[in-house]
Parts: structure tokens; C-alpha cells; sequence
């Protein structure tokens, strides 16, 4: 099954949290499961807070592009659309906000889940949790903006 | 002039964001300047979101590590300590907000300015702009909590 992140046209997949065409990035794949998105990940033993902790900074990196990616789905679903479909589809964050309920411990995999919230003409706000064997340990709103056509050209 | 993180003690510097021990991470280096506290940090190439401009997981990221440096900073000029004074003094993020006003272009050196809007106990509220050229494209707010002496033991 191919993931959001698959149907990313090239000059838009270089983004360091989920384009597929970075080679240094987190490499994110993003599928839906009913309503729901879903992306799985195990940070690697350098991501570290604490010790024995995932960082801050990589979760809020995965809040942000799993719901990025989940909004751009999104539009494609309201729109009746495939996801294969010309023009493509790619979102940007306009805001990002994380709350972290607790340590996630480092060397699991986790689960991060996304709601759709609303879908406003471009705006799309998405509420995802974070989620170490099915304890949630962050929650995260992202308001993801279409891009613009001629974003980056 | 030390940075705040090299106050660090050697067991609570492996933050990948801002930890001196950690060799695969960002290693920020934050200041104060006046009554404010300045981050300066040049994103490393592959740090894209499209090409030619920041990925927003690392935006995320600068904001969340120089708000919690800053937040261990604040603590200890509240106490009237210096800050290789004992016991440590380091803080951890409850909650990380992100405005992304504008794209953020990369290649450049980026200045994260911190402002302490708040102490009250064991909780810092801290307010920043990042900034490319005394252009403001990123606004933060990170409520900082005062890390217990057990965490991560």
C-alpha cells in the first residue's frame, strides 16, 4: 500500500521530516485507517532528551509532518479526488502546537494518530496523539495551510 | 562567555537539540542579552522542508531548546544564583506553540530571541521570535517546567 508521502511529486519530497528524496530526513509514511491517519516510527538512539527519552523536538517534528500529510489527504478525500490526481496537493504548517503529557520512552515504536478537526476552504486543522504501546504521551494541533502553487518555485 | 548549555552536568547534556554530548545533534548555544536571551544558529543543508527553505520540525525544535535554556537561565537569575551553582537547574517543555509566519529561507543564519513573560514556582512561560536578517518569520511559546531532581535516574 502506498503512503501519502508516495504521491508526493518529486521537487515537493525533499522535506527533511517525510520527503522520501532526503537522505538524511525521518522518512515518515502516513496511511489512512478509517477516519483516521496513521503513522508509525522508532526514533533512533541519538534522539535522545534524557536519556532513556525521545526529544522534544523530534516528536513535535512528527506531530507537524504526519499532520501536514494527513491534511493534504484530507483534501483530496473532500475533494472526491485520487491522490494520484493532478495538480498534486502539499500543505505547509501555518501553526504547531504540542503538548507533552509525559516521557516517551526512546527505543519503542510509536504510534501517531490524526484526526481530521476541519477542513476550511485551504485550512485544514488536523489533532493528533502520540502514542508509546497505546499510553499517549503527546497531543499535538496542527492548522496546515495548501500550499500555494508557486510555493518554492 | 559560557552558554547556558555548558552549564549543563554531564548526565542531562545529551539533548539531541541542545546537549554537548550528543554528536549527532543541533549543540544551540544560548546567551543573555540584557533582559532577553539569543539563540544563533545556521541550519545544516539538508534541514529542508521545500527546497530553499527551513523544515518547520527544525524551527520547532530551535524554539523548543532555546526556550527551556532559557527557562533554566531565568530560574537561576530569579534565585539570585549563578548557574554552576548546586543542585542543577534544567527544564522540560509542557507545552510547545509555533506560529509559522513566513517561509523561512535556508542558507542563512537564524537569531532566536527569547523573552520571560512568566515565573510562577516551578513553571517558566517563555515568548520568542526566530528571525533571518531582522526579518521575524517564526513566533514561539514554550511553558517550561522546572525538571524534577529524579527525572530520568
Amino acid at each position: 500500500m502506498k503512503a501519502f508521502q508516495d504521491y508526493y511529486p518529486e521537487n515537493l519530497a525533499h522535506c527533511y521530516g517525510c520527503g522520501g528524496q532526503n537522505p538524511h530526513g525521518h522518512h515518515i509514511k502516513t496511511y489512512w485507517d478509517g477516519e483516521e491517519t496513521v503513522t508509525r516510527y522508532t526514533p533512533q538512539p541519538y534522539h535522545t532528551a534524557v536519556p532513556g527519552f525521545v526529544y522534544g523536538g523530534v516528536l513535535a517534528s512528527l506531530i507537524d509532518c504526519h499532520s501536514t500529510g494527513s491534511a493534504a489527504a484530507a483534501l483530496y478525500r473532500a475533494q472526491g479526488r485520487e491522490m494520484d490526481s493532478q495538480p498534486p496537493v502539499r500543505c505547509v504548517t501555518g501553526s504547531l502546537h504540542v503538548d507533552y503529557l509525559k516521557p516517551t520512552p526512546l527505543g519503542c515504536e510509536l504510534e501517531i494518530r490524526g484526526h481530521i478537526r476541519e477542513i476550511k476552504g485551504r485550512k485544514v486543522i488536523v489533532e493528533s496523539t502520540l502514542s508509546v504501546d497505546g499510553v499517549v504521551t503527546v497531543r499535538g494541533q496542527v492548522v496546515a495551510l495548501q500550499m500555494p502553487e508557486d510555493f518554492g518555485v
